[in-house]
């Protein structure tokens, strides 16, 4: 509800669709061709890719050299433009990708080198709901990532509890999936730098409410 | 609790006491004493006063001149320190102190032109809970200030929840006090440059949630 009241107040035009029985991109393609658009995927785009990146970018240029750096995973747009800034920077940092664990559609495909599509899943992290990593961000992160794990929903909302405790922040689900693998050693983290990308704070706030309380 | 816990945490002993039956300034002066302890206000002392102006100075810095100032008021070492610099920087910006309605002790005191001393007061801005301004931060106050206004409770859980939604942050009542003026007309605001003091987000998680939801 927030991101569609957001969306419609920089003036986009917001289509609802049902998840379960359509697919969201067939949906957006269909509208794009009968009004003579172009459709943008969210993450599965070059341009996109590199934008993505410049959080990574950003990132080591103000905290330094990383040992470890650790992105949320929906599509891989985050990830491959992450892992691609990363990689050219500091050659040896781990970048390592977090899917929710109801989710792990890009842990399958990465382990399987190839695409693996998945059917709609259940998760808080509804920003990482996605149902397969794209044709363009799936060989970069094939090529340049080390490992996607996945962490329990139960594990974002510890995480969300914590970054609006001690730190103030209203941070959603999907955000929080880099910091919940960190917090809940999902990966090994002793005597290194590490990353933590956080993505996102579109959530509800009577659910953001329910969940921390 | 979460201000208790945090305040051990950097290796406070805390005493608790009822501060409907007792002074909380006595408690501490009686404490400082019987250990040959210096006692230091949270607002009533010039470095205090000067350490929480630099909030001004950095706003200033970093916004530029400004045509108002809305401050938090609980015990006055913010404003005071705060109306130091904005007055030096900005001789022509409008100062004004923001108090909980029911805990107006400063308003009463900046217009008496004496301190005001109140029965202990009841709202959710607990940092402004404060039964009289300073000895040291009245003078500055009364010479520097142009106004203290006052919000109701009820404006301070709206700008809490603006915060949260919009701006991805956990602001306790006390520190949402300048932003409710702004948002809920206390004072005018059309056309001027408007800095906005926000101080603080010690707030319980439930009871922020419960307050949000």
């Amino acid at each position: 509800v927030p991101k569609r009241e957001a969306t419609r107040g920089y003036g986009a035009e917001v289509m609802a669709f049902d998840r379960f029985a359509e697919n969201g991109d067939a949906v957006a393609e269909r509208y794009a061709r009968a009004h003579g658009m172009v459709r943008l995927s969210p993450f599965d785009h070059p341009h996109i890719m590199a934008g993505q990146g410049t959080v990574a970018l950003e990132l080591i240029e103000q905290a330094g050299p990383l040992d470890l750096l650790l992105v949320p995973v929906g599509g891989g747009g985050l990830l491959s433009g992450c892992a691609t800034v990363a990689r050219a920077l500091n050659p040896d940092c781990r970048i390592v990708g977090v899917e929710p664990a109801a989710a792990n559609d890009g842990q399958q495909s990465f382990r399987a080198g190839r695409i693996i599509e998945i059917a709609p899943p259940s998760t808080l992290a509804d920003g990482a709901q996605t149902r397969h990593l794209g044709h363009y961000t799936f060989p970069v992160i094939k090529a340049l990532a080390d490992d996607i794990v996945t962490v329990e929903d139960a594990a974002l909302v510890e995480a969300m509890k914590f970054f609006a405790q001690r730190m103030k922040l209203v941070v959603e689900p999907t955000g929080c999936l880099a910091a919940a693998a960190a917090f809940s050693g999902a990966v090994e983290l002793k005597g290194q730098r590490v990353g933590v990308v956080l993505t996102g704070g579109n959530i509800d706030l009577a659910r953001f409410a329910s969940l921390v309380a």
